[in-house]
């Protein structure tokens, strides 16, 4: 952990008027965060608003949106939350970036500079360093407080499924629920319904999916009529490329989607056995070892089969190594 | 709660060679418990087994089968793990059914008789109040009790994600994490990977995927020749009924699936708007408010139409209301 969370929560307390920054694209996790900070402030008396994000999508616009700070509000400390690099501040957020107060954030990658800098790579959210701070502070853990630090939680975490999950993203969660919310109507909204563009995309994905090299690969095209047909947004599509890499047996998960000018974006998401990142970099492309994407200036049916050639290349040079 | 942790782990202490019995359908939480609670009797120096369940399906197999009582071993104490019911007794577990020592469950409708009965209905999984005794008797928690545990914890509560989650079940998961297994990968196989027939089977649900009343009722068909053609399992169908009710604006989900004879099972999965149980009811099945089944001796055609009828009854009923 870089910072500590009693120089933070100092931070804090001896200011008065906050601005809380979050990322562009916002998600459960920055959006939760800024909503319990903010709330967390108030309660002890300060003036704190949220800058408006014109990316926040439905389902988190009740964290924020009532938070929005009126216009023409001067701030004496800007915070950053779940914020790891300058390039993810958001176009109205850039009169702040050489402002900053205070970061706090779980990314090791975090590359904001400020006085006071808070970051718990080990965290599983962000929302757990968060309430490190508000515990610090003595903020009573109120219902809206907990619903906003639970949604980071889960959000960030799969809903506590994948392996960043820690004990102390439990041990959140736990004192959240005992507040009583309701984390299983929250998570179905979160987690289990579907739009109806989504539902059509993910059935465009399954009816499309074809197997290659006794089912190691799968791979799944979505063509751009398919999306402007259904209406599909980019919120809808989010993460459908993890979807090819469910099936059993599958090491490599390959989804094509075709842009409006007829290029395509491909993302790969694979198992241990393989690096994404490898396979991606044949093709010019880049990313992490178990998920990577790629931009080809070709349709998709040159798409399809460059990226096949370099799935194959990378198990054959694997196989001689 | 029913019965004390105190007073189950007396009892426990007291005996020498224990046989543990889990339910029908084995499911991990049954499974997990048994497994946990074999491996922790032992560690304090007692003679344990699990009985061998011969529907124990791959994925739960290292937690009991290691642990399978040898051919004539004679027990001096039999306990039931997330055993609700008599009915839910294995074939071979009958001649045990009047001997049966300790009762662990969270069922509320637990209905067994035994001297010592331990039914804790607040928890998610039985899981937790295994966790309970086991603390109680001061069993370490080795990294193979933990992962029982966990699997236990997870399966019941959809990785933590449904209504039934406590703040106990996530601090009991904290702790079977801090023991180092590893949460994601076993999440992983357990929620994301999908066998070839269940792949296909979601496939046909999704391509089959009727929707009436401006969308407030979805309705998917499997067909017969379509479970043989995949060669999927029961256990491949599994809740695959849920997933009508993933779609935005979807009150009614139906699933039916026809038997080899012609007739039909269909499932009913609802939002909080509407009794699952009254729909099903209507055509002769029953079930509870959110789920609920009926069987039907006619085909697919006629199945479709008197389902769908007994929801749209059931709507006008309520408007009348």
């Amino acid at each position: 952990m870089i910072g500590m969370v009693s120089e933070t929560a100092q931070a804090l307390r001896e200011a008065d008027n906050f601005l809380i920054l979050t990322h562009r694209r916002p998600d459960g996790d920055t959006t939760g965060c800024a909503g319990a900070l903010c709330r967390g402030l108030r309660q002890l008396g300060k003036t704190a608003y949220i800058l408006e994000n014109e990316g926040l999508t439905g389902r988190y616009k009740p964290l924020a949106q009532p938070c929005y700070a009126p216009e023409g509000f001067v701030p004496d400390c800007v915070v950053t939350t779940d914020i790891a690099d300058y390039g993810l501040l958001t176009e109205n957020a850039l009169p702040y970036r050489d402002r900053i107060g205070v970061v706090i954030d779980h990314h090791r990658s975090n590359a904001l500079r400020a006085p006071v800098r808070l970051v718990c790579a080990e965290a599983g959210a962000c929302a757990e360093v968060v309430l490190k701070v508000l515990d610090e502070l003595k903020v009573e853990l109120t219902q809206e407080i907990a619903e906003c630090l639970y949604i980071g939680l889960s959000t960030d975490t799969g809903c506590f499924r994948f392996s960043n999950t820690t004990p102390d993203t439990l041990r959140a969660a736990a004192r959240c629920l005992e507040l009583g919310i309701d984390g299983g109507e929250i998570n179905r909204h979160l987690f289990e319904v579907k739009s109806w563009p989504r539902f059509q995309m993910e059935r465009i994905l399954f009816d499309t999916m074809e197997f290659f090299m006794d089912g190691k690969i799968a791979l799944a095209l979505i063509r751009h009529m398919d999306i402007e047909r259904t209406g599909a947004t980019m919120d809808d599509l989010d993460s459908i490329a993890s979807l090819t890499r469910q099936v059993e047996g599958v090491q490599v998960g390959i989804t094509i989607i075709e842009n409006k000018d007829f290029s395509c974006k491909i993302s790969v998401r694979t198992t241990k056995e393989v690096d994404a990142s490898a396979v991606c970099a044949k093709c010019g492309g880049g990313g992490h070892l178990r998920a990577g994407g790629v931009s080809l200036s070709c349709g998709l049916v040159e798409s399809r089969a460059r990226i096949l050639q370099a799935v194959k290349d990378v198990y054959a040079e694997s196989e001689l190594a």
